[in-house]
């Protein structure tokens, strides 16, 4: 096999075997590809595509790289959740312990904040003591009994996965659908759950800006998980603003707390509750949407999923006072209050320039390694459709560098559109996808 | 400016602009544009295409990436002629001393061959102490002595375009239109001559194997060197069968010599009359096409372009005696005929399959480092349209080996298709372009 035939084949519109993949992934894995032949290929895919099978396969070789975690020594139906990223997300905070408070565990695997969206780990790096990097056998233990771990990506998963996306990311073929569905669902198999739920943005502030292009995706990976033997379902959901009122590191995990508390802002407890319904509905747990949403409100009402949020805090090393005593949080420096130039209804707040405001004061990481100041941030005072005087505050900025607190406001500011009438009503939850297991395809 | 982007917007079908795609070139010749960036904007350009525009700044900004050289020390206008690659294309062999005999310089750089058609730097290499290893006084002087020199590329020419070649060459971005002219032209327009013929082949020995991708190329080819102020002309003539009979070496150059010597075969002198004629035309040596082909018919009649051959072969080394004696050409050990399976006409001979037929006797080059034996070839004893008996032999095969001269029997045999009626007569040459010179573009 010559990876020049497979890329002229592949120019052509020709579908490249399953066998044909395996071997180009390999052996681009072990080097014996060179990256100028596999980015052509990228490119050649950019405008020919990939069929399901092909996109499956892809996947498959990809997962087959590295690792396959075993989840078979914690007992149940595993679950995983995964989101295409968004600013403010927040989500599983308060998913999780919700999941492992009504009996299934959770094992996940959870990755760092890029650009403008954040990460679950940096998050919870704002507990002191907190740490993801636990021992396989602290990671099962937690889990088997606590019901809920989250680990750093330390495991060797799907490498050749992070080599092709390194190499998408410098020749501009990170946005075709069939490699992005391939690159999530290839890290997803290999974390081993039993069941996993989708949480795909679209809006100004997810990677995919338009619906249609989301629920293609989404149809991709639910597809690709499917014929992998697991438990999928997937639902889309509005990211045109931010998600809940809260971004910013430890300004989200309080936004998160509060939820658990009972206090959660409604957009963000309607993503958690679609989430929460697909996990509870595919495990059996529950047999009908309103049971599984009846049964999440009732362990955050009677507090059962704000303990068990504490005592996974805890058992990863966290100081978990800092759940329940909220006057322990640092403040950042600077409180600078956005105001609003002119008044109107708030028409649109676009996230990828919060995302951008809250990364430009210190938040977020341009370059993976960049360090982080995790309690500086935006708390949105206004969301689409409130109304606003001219001169009220829009948000406030939560900031340790005056002069980056002024530039932050300016985008902020512009992110705002003000309008005479009221927006038109959005839905938070604009399709849910469910995929039947039709197929068995193990880790090899 | 960022490859990233120049990619991204190629990617899209968007136009670079001149100073981006000269931005591109230079630091992808200075290796500060990795190869995995280039392959993808390769591959993008394969399915976006380029304008004429982008097409032609390609050119300019190859051709400035090493020398160009200054012919004004050579009085007269300076023509030069390319040839996209043919099985038995001696023409230069012939045309070359015919239009130097009419006072017209040749100051050429020659290519050796690869792969299945033949170069003219080894076929002159057939004269014992033959060079084109000429210093830049020598060449000089030959062609304001004689009217030509032929040189092997010594010059640093178009070094970006070499690059861009061996890159094309793994990622199978070699095919597509525009970088074929581009690549073509920054060597033609480094090489420095006033005037240019491109002889553009088509049929089943080219690379372009339909004459409308021929015109197309040639087309382009022709507005690239009128925008950069050369005077300009393509011919596109047949390769769906050798041309002559000749092919191997130093069977070429004996029916080079043969054609000098009034006794060319009549595809071959067709070429050469046309190439001649768009020479003599666009130099002003010749009004009218009759009056052009008239005085190359003389001057061979005369025996004048015969005496230039072998003085241009004399001032580069070679034993010019070789010119006049046919019986000192070193045969090859075995001449064995390739007969005729069964009787009819002639329809087709596969060029290609010649061409490779003689690189496996050992004429030929797989790789551009092979050594190659110059006496071994085919000799076509028949030609599309003749009759043949079954038995009758159709080819003569020259060989130093008797067990490869079997295998080139038997490609000799296949390249052959024989049948009932007699074929349709195909024109040798199928178009002649002509382009103005309408613009002025030096080298900087």
């Amino acid at each position: 096999m010559r990876m020049y035939d497979l890329i002229s084949q592949k120019k052509e519109g020709k579908t490249l075997s399953t066998e044909e993949i395996r071997w180009m992934v390999q052996h681009y894995a072990e080097e014996e590809i060179p990256d100028y032949q596999m980015s052509a290929m990228l490119m050649a895919i950019c405008f020919q595509g990939l069929n399901r099978q092909e996109t499956l396969d892809l996947t498959l070789a990809m997962r087959d790289s590295g690792d396959c975690l075993d989840l078979s020594r914690i007992h149940g139906i595993k679950a995983d959740k995964h989101s295409t990223g968004g600013v403010g997300d927040k989500t599983t905070l308060v998913l999780a312990p919700i999941i492992a408070a009504l009996g299934i565990p959770m094992a996940k695997m959870s990755g760092r904040g890029l650009g403008h969206t954040g990460g679950t780990i940096d998050k919870l790096a704002c507990f002191p003591g907190f740490t993801t990097d636990l021992s396989e056998e602290a990671f099962f233990a937690n889990v088997n009994r606590i019901g809920l771990a989250i680990a750093g990506q330390t495991a060797n998963l799907a490498p050749a996965d992070k080599k092709l996306y390194a190499l998408r990311d410098v020749t501009a073929t990170v946005s075709q659908m069939s490699l992005i569905a391939a690159s999530i669902m290839s890290k997803k198999l290999a974390a081993g759950s039993d069941l996993i739920v989708l949480d795909v943005k679209t809006g100004s502030g997810a990677f995919m800006k338009e619906e249609a292009d989301a629920i293609r995706l989404a149809e991709t990976m639910v597809s690709i998980g499917a014929m992998a033997g697991k438990k999928m379902a997937a639902v889309i959901t509005d990211m045109d603003q931010p998600l809940g009122r809260a971004v910013g590191n430890a300004l989200e995990v309080k936004e998160a707390i509060a939820a658990l508390s009972g206090d959660g802002p409604a957009d963000l407890m309607e993503v958690v509750y679609a989430l929460g319904s697909r996990i509870l509905l595919l495990s059996g747990v529950a047999e009908r949407e309103e049971d599984a949403v009846k049964s999440m409100k009732q362990c955050v009402a009677d507090g059962s999923a704000k303990k068990k949020f504490a005592a996974f805090v805890e058992a990863q090393g966290g100081d978990a006072s800092y759940v329940w005593d909220m006057e322990k949080w640092k403040q950042a420096a600077y409180r600078i209050e956005a105001l609003a130039e002119k008044k109107g209804y708030v028409q649109t707040i676009d996230a990828e320039a919060i995302g951008i405001a809250c990364m430009l004061l210190g938040g977020g990481r341009e370059k993976k390694d960049d360090a982080i100041d995790l309690s500086v941030g935006i708390l949105l005072l206004k969301k689409r459709g409130d109304v606003t005087e001219a001169g009220e505050a829009l948000a406030l900025i939560y900031a340790n560098d005056e002069a980056k607190a002024k530039e932050a406001i300016r985008l902020v500011q512009g992110a705002y559109v003000i309008s005479e009438a009221a927006p038109a009503s959005v839905p938070m939850v604009k399709a849910i996808l469910d995929g039947a297991n039709n197929a068995k395809s193990s880790c090899i």
